[in-house]
C-alpha cells in the first residue's frame, strides 16, 4: 500500500454518509444491482440493503465487480425486514414510485436520514414497500417511455442527494464515528 | 388508435427538444445503448447519434426495445462524422470526461444547442472526441470507484439539462417546426 493509496482511502472515508442508504425491493438483475452499488459508492453510501431471495443474491455476488469491496451490501429476505430497523432509527423512506400522489424528486430533503427505496425491473416498488414509505418521489419524464432503467433512476436521485448534501457541507467533515472509521480503514488497507 | 393515445403522442411532440442531443463515442454494449435511448426520450431528445462500427450497430438494432420507436438513432462511422455537422449548426459539444480541466456538469448551460458526448465503457471519450469538444464536464464522485456506468452518467447529466430547460420554459411551448411535427406524428400514429 502506497502512501498515496492510504491517503485516498482516508479521503473517501471522510466523505461517507452513514445516514444515507438504498434499499432495493426485489431488483434481481445482477448488472442493475452492480450499477447501483457503483453509484451508491459515488454518493458516499457505505452500506445498502437488497431485499431479494437468497438464490438471486448468490448469483449477484458471483458476478460482483470492484465496487463491492467499497460498499457493504446486506441481503434481507423482504422489504419489511430491510426497512423496519431503519425506520426505527429515524430514517425517512422515499419510495421511487410513479404514482399520482408522488412529488418531484427534487422536492425531497435528502439531508435528513434517508432511505431511497428502488423497485423491481418489472413490478416496481411492492405494495409492502409503498405502505412503509413516508413519501413517494418521481423523476419527470417528457417522452413516450414510462420509466427509467432502475440504475439510471438511482443515479439521478443520488445526484440530487449529493447536491443537497454538498450544499449543506456534509462532505466537508467526517460523518462516520471513530470506531467505524478505524474498522473500515483497517479492512480496506488489507493487502 | 384511441383519442387518448393520439393526445399523448401530441403532448410528447410538444416537449421534443430539437437542439439537445447525444453522441455516443463507440459505446458498444447494447444494454447501455438501450438505456441511453430510453433516457434520451425522457429528456425530450428526438434524434441521437451513435459513432460505432456497422457490425456493432446491427447487433444493437437486433436487441432494440420499445424506446427506439420514439427516438431516431442514427449511426455514424466515427465521432468526427457525427460531430462536424452538429458543430456547423452551432451546437456546443460537452465531452463527459474525467480530466483535470473538466468543470462540474452543473456549471454548463444546457439551454444552448447542446451535444452531450458520451464515451466508451473502457476507453472513455476518444482523442478525436476530446479535440472537437467545447468543454469537458464531469460528475463529482465521492467514493473509491472512478467512473459511473455510461447510461447512469447520461441520466444524471440529462436530468440537469431537463431541470435547466424546464426552468427556462423550454418544455412549455412547442420547439420543433410544423413540418417535423406533422411528419413524426404521422409516423407515430401508424398502426
Ligand atoms: C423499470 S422501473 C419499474 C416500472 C414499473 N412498471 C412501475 O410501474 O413501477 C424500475 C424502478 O426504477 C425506478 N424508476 C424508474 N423510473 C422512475 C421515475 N420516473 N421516477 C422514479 N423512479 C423511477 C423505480 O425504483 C422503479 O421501481
Ligand atoms: C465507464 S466510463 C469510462 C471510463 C474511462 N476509463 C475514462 O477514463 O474515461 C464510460 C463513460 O461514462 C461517462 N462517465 C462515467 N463517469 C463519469 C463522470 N464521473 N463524469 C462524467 N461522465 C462520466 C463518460 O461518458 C465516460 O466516457
Amino acid at each position: 500500500m502506497t502512501a498515496e493509496r492510504y491517503r485516498r482511502l482516508r479521503q473517501v472515508l471522510e466523505c461517507r454518509q452513514p445516514d444515507l442508504t438504498i434499499v432495493t425491493d426485489n431488483v434481481h438483475k445482477s448488472r442493475n444491482l452492480s450499477a447501483i452499488v457503483r453509484t451508491a459508492d459515488a454518493a458516499g453510501i457505505g452500506t445498502m440493503y437488497c431485499a431479494m431471495p437468497d438464490k438471486d443474491y448468490k448469483a449477484f455476488r458471483g458476478t460482483a465487480m470492484g465496487s463491492h469491496t467499497w460498499v457493504a451490501v446486506r441481503r434481507q429476505p423482504d422489504v419489511t425486514a430491510a426497512l423496519t430497523p431503519l425506520k426505527a432509527q429515524g430514517y425517512q423512506v422515499l419510495a421511487t414510485h410513479l404514482a399520482s400522489d408522488s412529488v418531484d424528486y427534487r422536492e425531497a430533503d435528502y439531508t435528513r436520514p434517508t432511505v431511497i427505496l428502488l423497485g423491481a425491473e418489472k413490478l416496481g416498488v411492492s405494495e409492502a414497500g409503498c405502505v412503509l414509505a413516508d413519501a413517494h418521489i418521481t423523476i419527470p419524464m417528457r417522452g413516450m417511455v414510462q420509466s427509467f432503467n432502475v440504475s439510471v433512476a438511482a443515479g439521478i436521485i443520488l445526484a440530487e442527494a449529493e447536491r443537497q448534501r454538498q450544499n449543506a457541507g456534509m462532505y466537508s467533515q467526517r460523518r462516520i464515528d471513530d470506531a467505524s472509521y478505524q474498522r473500515i480503514l483497517f479492512e480496506w488497507a488489507q493487502p
